[in-house]
């Protein structure tokens, strides 16, 4: 007997048929002879819509109160899941985050977890219940207030409750079968793998995967979580995501060796800024960078090019996600006299593409392998940047799609079949 | 400076635009130099739909569940009103009846409020802000399971917040007037009372009246609250209801005489269930009125007949909530050679009328005046009942309205205008 937890996110659980549908199976555990933890999203977009009310009667929601509006849609869902269950004849109860023990810090909409004390959860487990956790909710204990986690808050809460249980296995439910060598919408024969390293899931998730958020999987390697990302259509396995030490459950595969290469992410998400004609002396790139920092960008890669000796200036590029250009943007213009730079590009056509795989520490020619592809399809590179175990590639958005099929041919990724691709996302 | 305490009904908030109507007007209480507490209900129909949700996923939903699932409406609301509040540049915070310290015993769906601890809204209060609690919701402290309170729920939360803030006056808002010397959909000349005493407003809540809960009437008359009923729709004074020693907060109105008759309730949703044949022999009556008891049904108006003494049986009528009828048939006819009746007559055609007013105490001939003003109408009385400041008859349905007008007549209560009728009726 095993203590599992399962995750659901929103549209696992976005009508009382789906409800119904996952109620069934974490009824199937239970009856396996495991003691089952919940953490449960909101329903399909109630989350949507309650925001969308906020901003009816408030164009800027106080967060406190945004915090108590927003977590209503986990009580709901884990309410109704809890009833579900309950009509099979199974004991279940619904904890909120506040009860389930979940602390966080009090940064109200994006609070991180730092203590989880979960004795009433335990108290319920020892009683035989199903237990039905509110996902993406805190409390702070000074305030006393409720806190929400922000993106990817779901995956967190059921890893993090995982963590405090020591449960075998964290189980987080989608709507695709696992994590795949690359998306299976970009790559046909992208194939499905049985385990991945934690880090290399993280790199992954980084870099354009989107299964599982990169601050769960994080929260689960630092906690030693063994994390089996499934899909709530099939019962057949997903993929574990194995952190350092941690092996198959059924023993297998512990002694193959690692691929040199795991997968291909991509991603359209991210814009290209040039700054042109940078006066090319030491703490430029500092002052610029710190530019873009205030004004709340994330930055990714960064190029810098050789100097024009005739001109002593340089231009610098680099990449954010698109959400974040507009404001970076602003934030150099207002500076160009004190930093001194001639003008901006703004491009956001681009596509980033990386090759992730923790063999890459130990095996040279990796990256022969990814330019040699691209050049044969005659695929432009405008940006490199490199991580221990991956690289990545800007190349035009249009040729994002082809590049992909490439590389993941070159590297021996292709699978026999192509993968069966469901609509919709996971969250 | 006052401390007042707001209750809001759900037609009050049922969409963005009238939270923000409502957020405006509590601004203007506390611009007013007030201090502001408001117990607030979950929007227009929401209640309605999570229920609808419920019995989706489940044919009976488990009672913690459902607790923990309707307290969403209240948190979605008082999140909103909240936010609505704020960005009007005052202070705001909203609490759940947890968090506010609203202790109740541990029955789900119907729980009783037995001890307010509100130290975190005297906190906030303290600190100037508005503060918003969630009504019909508490905790009990055994279980630490959230409960509901019922029907009338958040006018019992507004009243018992009161009672603990030893609020100055506890306004009820809603979406008609105040209380009315009669219906004013069934009697055109209803007038508004400035003011009414608890117990008559007991009594006309008990027998019809709708704009106030009985069960927050109470707990006001018992702990000393100044209720104002008043409109969501208009600034003007509504209905102040005064308990023992209470008087208008203006001073006026304390030497006046009490009138005899303040007001004519009226009630369509009571049915009349008559036992046939009843042997009449001592205890008869009390295993009948056993048997509707443990049915659940809660028995109004009780006639025996006189017994005919060629049969030595006798019939037995009373009456009761017409959705109570079904239950109380079946567990009667269960039991029909038990008690040795002949048969059971079910009418759901029936109207209650009644005349309420304190003066009766002291004034004889007040129910001369109701039967003679009926008998004139040629209204039939079918049953009668009295306490101490009320008459009530049963009469037809279909003569109610009449009833209630001549009754309204003859009382003097008759107003010189037309009452203006709001649509939709306040909860």
């Amino acid at each position: 007997m095993a203590l599992i937890v399962q995750k659901y996110g929103g549209s696992s659980v976005a009508d009382a048929e789906s409800i119904k549908r996952v109620a069934k199976r974490i009824v199937d555990t239970r009856r396996a002879g495991h003691d089952v933890v919940v953490a449960v999203s909101a329903m399909g977009d109630t989350t949507d819509e309650l925001l969308d009310l906020a901003h009816q009667v408030a164009p800027i929601p106080a967060p406190r109160e945004l915090d108590m509006l927003l977590t209503s849609g986990e009580r709901i869902s884990m309410a109704l899941l809890a009833m579900a269950i309950h009509s099979m004849g199974f004991e279940a109860r619904s904890f909120t985050g506040s009860q389930a023990g979940v602390i966080t810090d009090a940064t109200h909409g994006a609070a991180r977890i730092v203590d989880v004390t979960p004795v009433r959860l335990r108290e319920a487990l020892d009683e035989g219940a199903i237990v039905i956790v509110a996902g993406f909710q805190g409390f702070n204990r000074d305030t006393r207030d409720i806190t929400t986690l922000g993106r990817g808050g779901s995956d967190t809460t059921a890893v993090a409750l995982a963590a405090a249980l020591e449960a075998d296995v964290c189980e987080i439910y989608s709507d695709v079968d696992g994590i795949f060598t690359a998306d299976p919408r970009v790559v046909p024969k992208a194939r499905k793998l049985d385990a991945v390293s934690a880090e290399e899931m993280l790199e992954m998730a980084a870099n354009g995967a989107k299964v599982l958020y990169i601050r769960a999987v994080e929260y689960a390697r630092r906690h030693g979580v063994l994390i089996h990302a499934r899909s709530t259509f099939s019962s057949g396995e997903g993929t574990w995501v194995l952190g350092p030490g941690q092996t198959l459950p059924n023993g297998q595969g512990e002694d193959m060796e690692e691929p040199i290469v795991a997968g291909v992410a991509t991603d359209l998400g991210q814009a290209k800024i040039t700054v042109i004609g940078v006066p090319d002396v030491p703490g430029k790139a500092a002052e610029i960078f710190k530019i873009v920092a205030r004004s709340g960008a994330n930055v990714d890669m960064i190029v810098q090019n050789v100097s024009a000796a005739a001109t002593g200036r340089t231009d610098i590029s680099f990449t954010l996600p698109k959400g974040d250009a507009a404001a970076a943007l602003r934030a150099l213009d207002a500076d160009r006299d004190d930093v001194g730079f001639e003008s901006l590009i703004h491009d956001d056509q681009i596509g980033k593409l990386s090759v992730v795989g923790a063999g890459m520490r130990t095996h040279s020619g990796v990256s022969a392998t990814l330019f040699e592809a691209l050049s044969v399809s005659g695929i432009n590179i405008e940006m490199i940047s490199t991580s221990e175990i991956r690289i990545s590639v800007v190349v035009r958005g249009d040729d994002l799609a082809e590049a992909a099929r490439v590389v993941h041919t070159a590297y021996g990724l292709d699978g026999d079949i192509e993968a069966v691709v469901h609509a919709g996302t996971g969250r």
